[in-house]
């Protein structure tokens, strides 16, 4: 292929990647929006943007930002010829600027690119990408987000154990272990938002001062600048941001905490789907053919897989702010697979968790009955607090810690045994030692974080 | 030791770690923010703060939040016996209560830690020291945005080589650098006062249903979290967050932010400090006693060290955040050390960055030498846009490419040769070709990012 | 204090760590190995065999080597105002020597440190901790696979239920599990034996030509090393590795592959403790005054907190290989608290491993009873095999699946439903559907993971 | 799709991946080996093998084991397909064993992955995929090891400064440096060896008992293993690992210090062919249309990238030891991209590499020049060593600290100062003074370092 023939795309190379190691993310909105051609898509609306903003300032003429935009069109160039090439000079936009210089003719080709650095489209490209994919994943989170409310909703009263440290504590409530799980949705999204509005173009020329656009006759840049971002939907910085990578540490942040918010509410379905447990379980379990009883928790599965990976990745990208110089020499190119594997990653678990969430069975019955295995002392506390005041505060603690270690030892309900104390015949006992008196706020809580839009 | 009589501090134990490895905290206001003596600081007064909470909605007697009010003296406590006790139920609270509960006496003990878990006085405390050492981070980037103001300021029209992948690109000023460094210096500032704002009390009973201070006679648990939070100066959670991280998650991002905003201005300095580019110099380089030229440039060394590691524990930090159950076993754990160590490193940084941008020299004699290292060619971009109209486009490139690569083989000035053709007779070659007459928009780039306060 | 008097210990400087934060190392081996003092201890310990290695090649009068060794006694060494004079320089050996030299005398100085550099010292001492907390924690090991390799020898036919993604598969065995997690011991055993037995000293002088070492007389430099080398009890490298961080890499895989395995045993323990499960518990949990019946697995999870944090910590040390020059402005000094870190972290896990392992409690009655929670249907991936050739495939796998969905809904045993099919009359339903007769070659397995040694 | 109808390759899906963002890797042998098409054959190779050794042990007709491994041709699967089915299950084994089935007809079918698990076969997969790629990073470890070996004898003498912490030191050679680059090649071919010699395969069926093996009449189920690791040239391992992953572990530590030991490599390069310093070049650069006169270092660049990432990487690896039950919900399915990433950027770093080190230029003129730098006090050093004798100590120190002021502040050659000192009449100055005759050790310690085959 020769630059001034840019060629079809081609039959899929034998090293391509189509999603075979990835389930959490094949299919999925983000997935689409984040693909190679996704990128030259993005690469190819930044330079048409490019052009028209100049002829709007009229430093190109507008015919060749018809012509450019025409012919920015992602089906005539192959992916896999760019990048090839772009092992020469270390990135895909050299050659792409040749074969889109190609591409709109000798008239038109001058005005491609012109004045601007590899960087400004990369970046843009990635801001742009990285726009798209956040409102695929935005929308995932709002129904995310939705099923959850429901659920707290649903289950503002159902009791079940509060664990800690794997064990039994006091009781609490499903519709507060919902609300939580929303409350972090809605956390994911607020940053996400943030980051979103505030993406911005990338336009600052070979070392950032613009200086070829002055020399192309710009008396304005920061004016190209705007209009640059118009052209875009994207923020206009005050600063080039070549090296002052604080937009892509902001998407590190903020996409690590989507990962690892949604990765709590699939470590909890984990743990509640246990064969043991079953208090939840999918709507839809992943079947075995040999193991027909096996139902397995596949979206919570996904998502605790990319919760897992997500904070290295963003690590990854932290580790791009101290970029030397004008432009660094790999600082800048260790970022681009990984911000791209944090959007799949993060549009894949949003995915992932709205069909968990939208589908959840919630077992009451089970949450119920798990109450009594500790029998009865999933209440210890409040009858340690309650029976102070009662028996004194030393009597109290060696009467429950007697009784205690008798219920455990001999089998038998904790009410039964105090029952058998004289000092505690005026005594409710059968209300302070029913679990579903004891979850404390756990109601109003869920009413207030309902509250939350 | 027992319980019933805590002990004095006690000499150093031989494990005690007092800063031989970490040159870039010793000394720093963030390292004495978050030692152990401080970490139990905020514990006793998060512990105080709570009896004085339930003591002003009546829940306890003035007396008693006088007495642990009193009694909460870190001189009182030995920490490192804390540490030791701390490996029976996994965490120093445990220890600590039985300590502070000893100290006030049998009358007033019953109103330590009442109704709380230990995870909401390990939270409190940890916000509380992460309060307290953002202010003294805060106050140090302070400190160097200004000092990079000035030097933008100073430095608006200084001009210097432009270096993209290693290479001189084009020229651009020493004013402009500094103006992005001190614009990554606010983007911390501000993430990080952000952060400091929302940082949250922790107060939710064993299982984040505050039940036991209900059970303790709560008709309003929120308001009981209001106070508390009042008392210490920080915000008042929607709900419990024992497994909801995102204040965690948004200081890992915010610090790790921090360290490498500054590790940015580390790297540069790094390298235009070399032997050969001697641009800048630090103002007091370390020395080496066996070589007395050496001016090591220490603080951009400490402070690229502490930029290398700050990722890796904002990682460590985001993978906590899928915590199972009401309060995890062991992503919980995993949090303490990483997170203090951030708060370190970022503390220690900007430290190191005030004393290094406050005594920066900037050697302009030596960044307007190099703009004549590639003999002239590093205006050639400008060349390639200007002389395109006078000479046709091709004309031009193969004008210049001959020009350029005998000025390279030479070594000879590009205006020299250029003076030789005829057609450029009518040229002003020696402005054209002057570096310092092609920083484009650097001088108003400046002053826009100089607008930011 | 002057460098003519070093003082002696101080008392705790407020910023001194004990270890508050830290109950996974808290008291164990390998904190007291790499603490402060420790560190102090091989910085002389290395600085005084470096004397003594130059008398034995004649370099240094043998007074001088005596005095040396002598003077290096890390209680006449002030390690706050160490760590606070390594600001100048940016570590810790430029003031050592400064002090060691004035603890010798005017006669013997000239003899200190000579000829080498900071690194040399620095990076031979964090072998030398290293090396001392590798034996440690291999004995930590070594108890943990005697404590493991008794269960699995104990339990080799103790039949419970294999979990796969959450949901019980087919049986297994807990000596089949026990046996795995040995073999993980056995595992991160031989990779820190033989890392261990490769730790070299440093040894290259300024730029790792070993020059200063000929100036001031040797003709051998590498007799020089050796002798250093054969001094510590450390291996000679062929190079200087200043910049070539091999032993650092390999140091952080072994160890970060030791916090893994140990965390594996971690994790299982902490899902088969849960209230619902109980198949295991830890010798003494970890209590809660308020919840009597708690008996936290805390043992286990401070082993998986260690697990979560390694792998960060070893990543900093992998990313510093990258280091430029001959000795490198951040990469170096990133290293240092890392490396102690996770040489903590393993070690504290391994201390709480054999802890943990010696003491666990195996209910074997619990696991046989958890193998009835399905219906049978936990050995229907044998009878899809053994009914086939009876009944044929298609026929086998209808009656199966017919009889698995009315074992579940009506919560009868399977090998019920299956004895009302006539086509079954002939088969061993009651073999077949044994799960302690299909735990395939679970014992055999065992028996040939004991033979490792 | 249906699974009776396996469908040829599909055209390229619009989320396919050809390397637009990834010029590291791009075109490179370990992109064609670890591709979805190789991962794809890599399974089927596996299941193919699984029957075949069945076959061998009269397990399964020879019959099947032909038409199982006849059908296993790639080109008769569509990657896509299979992609978006895996997420039924979590993975995509389940619809390929459907779609192999098929393929085979009805009666082999029953014999395709008989008694095996998903994850048999994947991490079979992963491993053969995994050794076919390390023999070609061994392949070009191979190539650079030997241009390194030939710089570092063409240059044994060749002398340049020695820099540390940015400034130049004393003098080093260029031999001695890529002798040092060489011996970290030397590590990471050994380290890679052993792993790869270790590789296992997997074959534990649904729990790792092997019991399905057991159901379907196998009596010896190791020798069903050793078969199968026969048939596919991998290890046989004692236990299945399907949670004991030491293999996947060994190859991120050694894949990281891969990607590391090159970026050593890397950073120097890019360090010294910085336009002020060009002591080398890469042998074809990286132009810019806009910029002739630039020569980026793009192959270091490239190299640099990736060693910035592999460490993020490998840890996610080191985190998924941890992984709890008979098989994971999560840890396992985390590892499967970050593993073929990094086999990705190392056998990317191990070409650009190869090539890197063939072309290098080496500007040995440059490297005598900088020597001068300092006006001598490069060897000051030295000077401290041999006048200390001849003048005494102090009188030494004090000669030399105002000589190397007034050489920097009068910019003269130390020699020439010296040279007015009476006391140094009869010091041969010269000989001294000259780099060339300071290199201490550098020429043997390269003739040791090459001796290391």
């Amino acid at each position: 292929m020769t630059a001034a023939e840019p060629a079809g795309p081609a039959s899929p190379p034998p090293c391509s990647d189509a999603g075979l190691l990835a389930p959490g993310r094949a299919g999925s909105p983000a997935e689409a929006a984040t693909g190679d051609a996704a990128f030259l898509g993005a690469l190819l609306d930044a330079e048409a943007a490019l052009t028209r903003a100049q002829a709007s300032l009229g430093l190109a003429p507008a015919a060749a930002a018809d012509a450019v935009t025409a012919a920015a069109d992602p089906a005539r160039f192959d992916v896999r010829a760019l990048a090839l090439r772009a092992r020469d000079g270390g990135n895909p936009v050299i050659p792409l600027v040749a074969d889109l210089g190609a591409a709109v003719g000798p008239e038109h080709a001058p005005h491609v690119h012109r004045g601007a650095t590899s960087q400004d489209l990369m970046d843009t490209a990635a801001m742009l990408v990285a726009a798209r994919t956040l409102d695929l994943v935005l929308a995932d989170l709002a129904r995310t987000e939705g099923a959850l409310a429901g659920l707290a909703r649903a289950h503002r009263d159902t009791v079940m154990p509060g664990r800690t440290l794997t064990q039994h504590a006091v009781p609490t409530t499903f519709g507060l272990k919902a609300a939580g799980w929303r409350s972090l949705v809605l956390d994911a999204r607020d940053r996400l938002r943030r980051v979103r509005d505030a993406l911005p173009v990338q336009l600052g020329g070979a070392a950032g001062t613009a200086a070829a656009f002055t020399a192309y006759g710009a008396t304005d840049t920061g004016a190209l600048v705007e209009a640059y971002a118009r052209e875009l939907g994207l923020a206009a910085p005050v600063l080039p941001w070549h090296t002052l990578r604080t937009p892509v540490a902001d998407l590190a942040g903020a996409l690590a905490l989507t990962a690892g918010a949604l990765g709590k509410t699939a470590v909890d379905v984990l743990t509640l789907s246990r064969t043991e447990i079953r208090e939840l379980s999918e709507g839809t379990g992943g079947g075995s053919s040999a193991m027909p009883h096996k139902a397995n928790p596949v979206r919570a599965t996904l998502i605790a897989a990319a919760a897992r990976r997500a904070p290295h990745l963003a690590a990854t990208l932290y580790a791009s702010l101290p970029a030397e110089d004008e432009r660094p020499a790999g600082a800048w190119h260790a970022e681009w697979e990984p911000l791209r594997d944090l959007l799949r990653l993060a549009g894949g678990a949003a995915r992932d968790a709205a069909e968990l969430t939208g589908g959840l069975r919630v077992h009451a019955d089970a949450m119920r009955a798990h109450l009594d295995l500790t029998h009865g002392l999933i209440v210890s506390e409040r009858l340690s607090a309650e029976l102070a005041p009662v028996l004194g505060r030393a009597r109290a603690r060696e009467l429950l810690t007697r009784a205690a270690r008798r219920a455990t030892e001999e089998d038998r309900p904790l009410v039964e045994l105090l029952a058998q104390e004289p000092e505690l015949k005026e005594t409710d006992l059968a209300g302070l030692t029913d679990p579903a008196r004891y979850t404390g706020s756990a109601g109003d809580l869920t009413d207030r974080a309902l509250e939350r839009r």
